[in-house]
C-alpha cells in the first residue's frame, strides 16, 4: 500500500475530528473509519462513511416511530427471518461509502455491480499515478486445464520469474512512455519546450490493465452483500476477493447480526436444484444414488457431492 | 397531523440520544432529526438519517483523501459546475432517509420514482389505522378545463360541501366495513366469537385511496433533486407538492450550496428547444416574432412567452 | 375479464397485421400475440411485444458473431448452467412486454419491483372504468391464525355472504360517487350543469384499492424471472399469484430450455443454511437428529423437513 | 474495422433469415440488422435485435388495447410533448440490443451508464485478439491548455511520429508478451511444453487500455437517448462520440420521430439558469448587460454568449 505523508495527514486530520450526533453509531466501525486497510500490493479500501445499523435493518422492517427495536434475541431473530426469506428491502436501509484503490482489471469486473454509487479518478483531467499491481509469487497462477476460468497450480522457477519480469518491464515502460508522451511535469510545466504533449484522455490508453485506479463507491448494505456473496465466493478470481474478504471483516464490525445472518443463509449456505433434492431425500431414505441414478448432469453432481462432504463415486 | 403519546414519546427517546462521530455531521440538521413535520391533515415527513454534507460532494468529485475541500468560494464553484453540467455522480455521494405518512393516492405517484429504497408498513401484515385525507376547502379544486391534467378554480358552496360530506362519509364508512371484515380487536381477539373474520391481505382492498400509509423512504441526493425537480414543480398535482417542499426546505438545512446550485439551475432555469432558441436569437436580433413565424407550436410558443414573461399575442 | 367489442376490435386488428422481420421469432408466443388471458374476474394479462428467445441468451453468454447456438444439448447445458451459478447478465438479453389489466392493490405490490419499465393508466388525466375485484368465493379467506401475513381457511355461511355484500355495495358506492363528484359525462359534458366537478385527481381517491386499473409493464428475462421466484411462491398473495402464474406459462411458451431450467434451478430448487446443510449431513451419516441437537430454530426446522418430505417430530 | 470471412458467414446467415412476425416491424432498421458498422479503426456497431417503434411510445402513453396511433400530426405531436416534458416512461417502452466492439479505455466510460444489460467477452475465459486502438493523425491532439478536460491542436511532425510509435510499439510488445505469459495456441496446446502458462485472468493484465474488447449491450429507447445526450454531445471523448453518432443514425432509421423530437427538445436545445434567463430578458428589454452586470460568473457568461450566438465581449 502506497500513501504519501501528505495523504496520510489528511486521513489522520479527519480522523481527529469527532462531533455530536443524533444518529445511530456504531464503535467498532467509527474506530477503523478512515484508514486505509491494505489490500494487494499497493492497493486499500478505507470506509468513509456510514448510514445505520443493526437496529436500523429492524426499525425499517417494523416501519417504527423509533428504534424498533426491542431484546437482543428477537431482534436476531428478526435479521436471520429477513435474510432466509429473501426479504431483501430492509437490508438497503443501511448505507456504506469506501474509498478504494484498486488495479483497472479489479475495477473492470466491480462497475459490473450496478446498483451502487461511483466516482473514479479521471484520467482524462488528471494524471495517474505510476503503480500498478505485481502478484505475489504465491499467487503467480497457471490456467486451470480443468475449469476456462480458473486458476491452476502455482507457475515456479524459471517461468514464474520471466512471468514477473515481463509483468513488471512493461508496465514500466508504458509509464515512461505515458509521462513522455505527456511532456509535462507535476507542476503542469512541459518537460520539454519543444513539444505540446499528448491528451491526457489520449495518453491514458497506453497503461496497461495492472495499472491502480481509485473511486469512491457507495453501496446499500444489501447490494453490498450481494456483491460479497459473488465476489468472496471461491469462483471469484482471487484479486477482487481480496477486497471482498476485507470488506466483510468490516460489514462484522459495522452490523454483527446481519453479518452472521448473512453467513449463515448466503454464503455459507447451499441450494440444491430439484433434481438434487430428489437425489438428497433417496439418499435419506437409505438408497444408494450414483451419477448416473440421480439424472443429475455430471458437473452438478460433483457439486452436490461437493456440498454434502461426499465421495461422489 | 396525528402521533400518539407513545410515538412521541418514541421519537423523544432517539432525540434525546446523542454519540460522538468521527463523520460529517451538519447542525442545521440534526436540528430536526426524527421530528415529524406536518404536511397535509394528518401526514408527516421525518428525517430518519442522513450520509454526507456538501463537503462530501466536493470530495467525492476530487476523489480526495481528506475531506477535498478548499476554499468555500471555490467549493461552491465546483458545486454549480457540476450541477450545470450534468456531473451527477458527486451527488449520488449523499443520502437521506425519512419516515413519511402520506395518502395511498400520493404514495403511488411517489413510488414511481424507482432509484430509492423503500419499506412500506404492510396491510398484509397489520391492521391499518382509520385516519384518511380530506382536502383543506381551499384545496378541493375543479377539473381544469384547458389541462385535462390539472386543476381549475376553487369549489364552493353546495357543491363543496356535498364534496366533502361524500369524501368523509364513505372513507368512515369504508373503515367501519373493513373492521367489521377484519373482526379483530387491536389485541388481536376476536369482536364477535362466531366469526373468523376476513384475511387482513384480503380486507384492506376496501380501503380507499384516500387513507394514510408510511414508509421508510432513502434516496441518494441526486436522486432526491430529480425527484423534487419534478414534484416540487407547478405540474405536481398540490397533494405531492405539499411533501416535496418540506423536503426542498430539509435540503436547504442539510446542503445549502447545492441548494442554491439545485434553485439555480435545475428549479428555476428553463430549457429552450431548437426553436425556441432561434426565437430567442431572432428577437435579441430587433426583429418581432409570432408564433406564426417562430415555427413552435401554439403549446410551446405560450411556455416559451411565459418563460420569458412577456405578453404572446 | 370484460373487453368491450371496440377493444376486441382493436386487439384483433393487430393480430391481423403480420409482417417480414430478421429478428428471432418465437412461434407459439406469436399465437397468443396481443390476445386477453383472463386473471381474477375481470383482470388480464396480454404480451404486446417480445425481444430474443432462448438462443439469444446463448448468443450473448458467447458474445457470438451469429446465434452463437450449437447442438440443442449444449445450447440447453449452457442454458443450466448459467442459471444454476447465477450467471445472470445473458438472461437479461431477452425482454418482454405486457398489457395488465389489475387491481390496485396487487399493482400495489406489484410496483415494487423496481427493475422494469411502466406506463399506467393515468386517473389524473382519465376517468377509471367502474370495475372493481370482487374474490371468488373459494378465495374468501380468512385470517392465517399460524401466520401473521397469510391466509386460513375458507369463510362460509353468513360470514361470506356478508363480507362478500359489503365489498360490493361499498365498492358500487364508492364509484357512484366518483361519478357524482366529477360530474362528467363520458362524451366530456357536463352531468349537472349547475355543477363544476372535482378534478379528477382527486376525485380518484373516493376509490378503493379493489379497483382495476390497468399498465404495460416491460421487463427483461431475469428480472421477469425474479419477480416469478417471488411472486409464484405459495407465500404471495394469492391474487398476485394468479397474475405470476399465467406469465410464468407464456414464459415456458417464449423460452423453454429457459423456463426448464428456471424450475429446476430456482423455483423448485431449495436452499440449505449452514446450518441445516449440517443437519443433512448428520442425517446422511445415519445420525439421528432432532431439532433440539440441530441448532435450528424452531421455523426453520420445521421448514427443513418440509423440504426434505419429512416428519419433524 | 477487422471482420474475419467466417464471422462475415455468420453475419450473412442471420441476415438471410426472416420469419413472419405480428410485433411491429421498421423496414428502415431491419435493412441494416446484424451488418458491422464501422467506428474508429477496428471497431463496430451491429444492431442485434429491436422492440417497438415510435407507435409503441405512443401506444405506452396511451396505455391502448390497439396500436394507439392516431393522425401522424397527433402522434408527432404528443410524441414532441412527451420529449418538452420529460415523460420519459413512454421511451422506456422500446429496446435496442447492440453488438459493439470497442477500445477498453471507450468501455471503461461506458459502463458508466448504469440503466443498461451488459455481457462483455470474457479475458478470464478466452484469450483476446491482438488488436489495438491508434488515433488517425487528424485526431492526435494536444492536451488542451483551457480546459483540462479537453483537447487541443493536432499533434504535428515529430512529435506526432513518436506517439504513433510508442503507442504501436507498446501494443505490439504488450501482446507478444500476453501471447508469450499464456504459451497457448489457438488450438489450446501449448506451444512450449516446459511451461504451463499463466492464467488468462492474470496474463490479461499486462495488456493496454488501447486494446479492444467487445460486449452486447441492450438499453431502452429512453436511456439510450440519456447516454446519446451525453455522449454525442462536444463534452465527450471523440473515441466515444464515435460510436454515439453511428448509434444517433441508427435511431434516425429506427424512431424517426423521436429522433426528431430529441433533437429539437434535448441534442439542440439550451438550458439557462435563473440567472442567464434574467439577463435574457434584461437583453430583450433593450438593457446592454455584460459579464459583470449579469452577475454570473465567467464561464457561465461565456457558454450563455456562445449559445446565443453573441460575442460576450
Amino acid at each position: 500500500m502506497t500513501i504519501t505523508p501528505a495523504q496520510q495527514a489528511e486521513i489522520d486530520a479527519q480522523r481527529g475530528e469527532t462531533a455530536a450526533t443524533r444518529r445511530p453509531t456504531v464503535a467498532a466501525l467509527e474506530a477503523v473509519l478512515y484508514q486505509a486497510l491494505p489490500v494487494l500490493d499497493r492497493g486499500f479500501i478505507r470506509v468513509i462513511d456510514y448510514m445505520g445499523d443493526d437496529a436500523a435493518v429492524v426499525q425499517a422492517a417494523r416501519v417504527s416511530y423509533g428504534k424498533g427495536t426491542r431484546r437482543v434475541s428477537e431482534d436476531r431473530g428478526l435479521i436471520h427471518y429477513l435474510m432466509r426469506h429473501r426479504h431483501s428491502t430492509p437490508f438497503e436501509m443501511c448505507e456504506i461509502k469506501f474509498h478504494v484503490k484498486l488495479p483497472i482489471f479489479v475495477a473492470r469486473q466491480w462497475i459490473r455491480h450496478r446498483t451502487a454509487n461511483v466516482n473514479e479518478y479521471s484520467a482524462r483531467y488528471s494524471i495517474l499515478d505510476n503503480e500498478f499491481y505485481v502478484p505475489a509469487p504465491e499467487h503467480l497462477a497457471a490456467q486451470s486445464q480443468a475449469n476456462r476460468q480458473g486458476r491452476g497450480a502455482v507457475l515456479a522457477g524459471a517461468e514464474a520469474e520471466r512471468v514477473l519480469q515481463l509483468l513488471r518491464e512493461d508496465a514500466a515502460r508504458a509509464y515512461d512512455h505515458y509521462a513522455e508522451m505527456l511532456n509535462e511535469r507535476e507542476d503542469g510545466t512541459p518537460v520539454s519546450s519543444d513539444r505540446q504533449g499528448l491528451a491526457r484522455e489520449l495518453a491514458r490508453m497506453n497503461l496497461s490493465l495492472a495499472f491502480y485506479t481509485q473511486w469512491y463507491w457507495k453501496v446499500d448494505l444489501h447490494n453490498l452483500l450481494h456483491f460479497l456473496s459473488l465476489r468472496a465466493d471461491d469462483h471469484a478470481q482471487y484479486e477482487i476477493r481480496a477486497y471482498a474478504e476485507v470488506m466483510l471483516d468490516l460489514v462484522r464490525r459495522w452490523v454483527p447480526l446481519t453479518h452472521e445472518a448473512f453467513e449463515q443463509h448466503k454464503l455459507n449456505a447451499v441450494t440444491f436444484s430439484a433434481g438434487a433434492l430428489a437425489a438428497v431425500k433417496r439418499m435419506l431414505a437409505g438408497e444408494t444414488v450414483t451419477q448416473e441414478t440421480s439424472g443429475l448432469g455430471k458437473r452438478e453432481w460433483t457439486e452436490l457431492m461437493a456440498a454434502l462432504g461426499r465421495d461422489g463415486n
